[in-house]
């Protein structure tokens, strides 16, 4: 019998997420899972989900180890391991082949295909099955917010992405904005589109800025798809965007276009519902939804609560008060009501700008419990 | 005789810088300075200067050591040591008489009444007087900026300082602002206005919030003065910024007050030149000036590059473009200019709020060459 000891489940757990994390952002719309096998104490191997369809974690942390090795090991996985066949065979069968003798698992998957069914499969080929502390599973569970949402809401997860001055402009009157932000803040924003299908525009900002809106600094097999909020202006389709091999949609009553898709808005007290759209391109298939601006967009998708997380760029620079807002929206505030409270997640330096991710303020995460 | 290395003196004068910033904010005006003694390398003594008028890093190190200790050790000092008479007597002749072998000096002091003046004394008594590498003084330098530019600029310095949303606003707009920023960041709000001489507000905004504008989170002799921005508004003298023993100062030419000094302003181009205030209450006394707001008082500040350092304290909120701005001023931006660049300093979490320190970009720190 292997010595169960929670405090050591719960630090090798958290080795595994140091795993998982490597996966960003090439495993979307797929989580990131990572994997540690230890025997006798001792770390084995380590793996981790490199790449959407590429091998699941437990087999590349399996596969680097001889029979003996893993017999009568215990695998330390962050997410509840498969049990059908999707791009890859399901993880139990090569668990149980590989004669380990323990799972310690981070959270159980969400996915209804999936939930609890990799456990009792492990369970009836006698696999002793754990699970971590409920600290070490929320953190299991927060760096996969965006599939636990796909999976319990059947809702796209919402990321806002804007870079401004320090007086939340994202450019001069002139709408000039050549750069507001360091390159390595650019190159870390195409790292946020590299993790999205669907990266959403504003007409006016489109139309002024011209951007590619493409995925420019990292190799990547599929652009995303771009959807612009256009309902009254006729977009032109010889704009930078068109150029890229990839979907473009438009969401629009009024016009017909060649180059792109049509989606048909729902119109709500005289705005476009934004929920509604969410769920009709969550059923066309999209996952992961970068807004990208401009400021009316943004502040549409804050004030119909239709975000997850609000990534911010913020350069030291000061624009002024005639500048163009980051954030263009009143949120009908009552006088004793100082405004939409987040919840500071996590912030980085990158060069000389300062990167803050805020998510909502008591998320409620689809907490499975596992025990 | 000691055995010089470079290396070895920068890293004990990084030491030395650690002591110094544990005077932070109690020795203001005077600057931040610590010291360390060192014998055979090895640390016998530190020290720091830890409030104005209180005994200088050298003495508070030399005192804790016996006279054999002191025999032929090497004294690290983030400033050059003083050679006159102010509050306390010069740290020189307590250098000399300890039989001290060597002075490792961080910077020369810029105050012209010391400058070079200790390296003298010491040398002419025989004492080895060394520099560290241009990097380490000009973090000796750095952490008295505004000591700096009192000396030599004969200016006061100036830290605009303001708690905002993310989308850079201070209140919604019925002017309600409580809290935008979590109690931690408040207290550190009050440690800025202790290392500040006079807190300077607009008219707006003492009349719509009515602060104190006093230091309550910590224990202090003498209240900041207070100068209100005023050239037109008529100030009632019964505001909460009166009931403090301190003097509160108003900038206007039209009224006549009893409970305040009035400081006449000039106009230049229709707006007060701020300069020529700073020049004015250098003049009077004051070395460290805390800008606390509106929107307008600040933009001036900024407008007319009367500035050192931006102190921001960025809360998880967002209030809505209808809010009021924290900078409310336009630069007369050119149309490929994309604004006033800055310098990220500093930043740290503050509970749940984030810090972050700006200066100018290019900083020209008199840089007085020491070797």
């Amino acid at each position: 019998m292997i010595k169960k000891n929670k405090t050591i489940d719960n630090f090798f757990m958290l080795l595994a997420l140091k795993e998982a994390k490597k996966g960003f952002p090439y495993t979307y719309p797929n989580p990131l899972v990572g994997s540690v096998i230890v025997k006798n104490r001792k770390i084995l191997s380590k793996g981790y989900h490199k790449y959407f369809g590429g091998p699941h974690a437990e087999v590349d942390a399996i596969t680097k180890l001889s029979k003996k090795d893993l017999e009568n090991s215990t695998l330390y996985v962050t997410l509840e391991p498969c049990s059908t066949y999707g791009k890859t065979p399901p993880c139990t069968d090569l668990i149980i082949k590989s004669k380990i003798k323990r799972v310690v698992i981070g959270t159980l998957d969400p996915n209804p295909l999936n939930f609890k069914k990799g456990v009792e499969i492990l369970k009836k080929n006698k696999i002793d099955v754990d699970f971590v502390s409920e600290e070490v599973r929320k953190k299991c569970i927060e760096i996969n917010e965006p599939f636990f949402k796909n999976m319990t809401e059947k809702l796209p997860y919402v990321v806002i992405k804007f870079a401004s001055s320090i007086d939340s402009k994202i450019a001069n009157k002139y709408y000039y904005s050549k750069w507001i932000s360091s390159e390595k803040s650019r190159i870390f924003a195409h790292k946020l589109r590299l993790a999205s299908d669907m990266i959403v525009v504003g007409a006016n900002t489109l139309i002024k800025d011209n951007p590619y809106l493409n995925v420019r600094y990292f190799k990547t097999k599929k652009q995303p798809s771009v959807c612009i909020i256009a309902p009254n202006s006729k977009i032109p389709e010889n704009l930078n965007v068109f150029l890229e091999k990839r979907d473009v949609y438009i969401l629009t009553k009024k016009h017909v276009y060649s180059k792109a898709k049509v989606i048909e808005p729902v119109i709500k007290n005289g705005e476009i519902d934004l929920y509604d759209f969410l769920k009709k391109i969550y059923e066309m298939g999209f996952r992961n939804i970068l807004v990208e601006g401009g400021g009316k967009t943004i502040g549409s998708f804050i004030k119909q609560d239709c975000f997850d997380k609000i990534s911010l760029l913020l350069s030291p620079v000061i624009i002024g008060s005639d500048g163009i807002n980051a954030i263009e929206s009143s949120f009908g505030l009552n006088k004793n009501e100082v405004g939409i409270k987040l919840n500071m997640k996590a912030f980085k330096k990158i060069e000389n700008d300062i990167y803050i991710e805020f998510t909502k303020p008591n998320l409620s995460l689809p907490f499975v419990k596992g025990e």
